[in-house]
């Protein structure tokens, strides 16, 4: 039973709508950054530090406090999406009992040791995610192969800050699905097949 | 259309299995690394150094030619299972047809350009994958993390140095699974989806 999905993601390879799709298609409720942040400020829990999950409540309950707030520069740069999918947070009410969606740049590390979790990595080719995010956020007078390298960088800097890992490692996650080869709906697909 | 699947593998992880389920499920031929030495031998081709794919010819024509042989170091220790699955080839009789079939240690390097492939990667935990080599190949003197950790410094260091990229990570191949996470039999059968 999968509780929360994290969905980790490349900048431009569409893992949020994957995350979004999934949610749907699962009835699970979806949670980004921005619900994030206002659910820590709305809980009264400012975002910690610890690192430790193994005395983490159950999804349902309030967790914010062991999410770790990326740095000042990792969040106005978004260094990772993590998309976290909570079936029971979806019937609560309270903003502290959704607390247990992370949209954390290393949700699949402070998870790793629970087993209701499904950890899963979007990653895809360059020319695909140049060519989305153009069409999602439009041209820049940077070049989006630029833009995307810059954000890859970010992204491996902070994980590897984080973690001591190396980011969109196989090892770290459950799967790891390449939308560019294998198209959104595929992806939503084979993750909503492994919840069910 | 997928003819053929590549399917890098860390050792004890049960990907070889896997891949011998999936060409049992789709009736694809399955090929190791035994078969293409035999097939590279009896065909009069020694595997060459080439790494350009853009004119091989179809999964059904002989290739062996561009297959980089791994060192001798390489060979005998083995740095990375890759199981390729033709389904045209099955139906040939001929040695030489069935050179589509790679067991190098970068398969899916060495086939990045083609389209008709699904390349697939195959990791788990460190402790199912002690357990699986112990059940499999029995206790040595040596303690099996001793033994795996040795293997995947190995594979790594052969698949750096081959193709400059990192191993195992997500970005070079369509799929990652985690067989410890998810289980051999759900691995082979989300393989087994994507290809139908």
């Amino acid at each position: 039973m999968k509780n929360i999905i994290t969905i980790s993601r490349e900048f431009g390879s569409g893992g949020r709508s994957i995350g979004k799709q999934v949610a749907e298609k699962l009835g699970y409720a979806f949670y980004d950054r921005e619900l994030v942040d206002e659910v820590a400020k709305r809980s009264g829990f400012a975002p910690g530090t610890s690192r430790s999950t193994a005395n983490m409540p159950t999804p349902a309950t309030a967790c914010c406090s062991i999410w770790p707030r990326p740095s000042a520069t990792a969040t106005t740069t978004s260094p990772c999406t993590i998309s976290s999918i909570s079936r029971r947070a979806r019937s609560s009410r309270s903003w502290r009992k959704r607390a247990s969606a992370s949209s954390s740049a290393a949700a699949d590390y402070i998870l790793r040791d629970r087993k209701d979790c499904l950890h899963v990595f979007i990653c895809s080719d360059m020319a695909s995610r140049a060519r989305r995010i153009v069409e999602r956020y439009g041209q820049t007078p940077k070049a989006p192969e630029k833009r995307l390298a810059e954000k890859d960088q970010k992204r491996k800097v902070y994980y590897k800050n984080y973690t001591g890992r190396v980011w969109g490692q196989a090892q770290n996650y459950d799967i790891c699905l390449n939308s560019g080869a294998l198209g959104v709906d595929t992806c939503t697909d084979m993750i909503v097949q492994l919840c069910k």
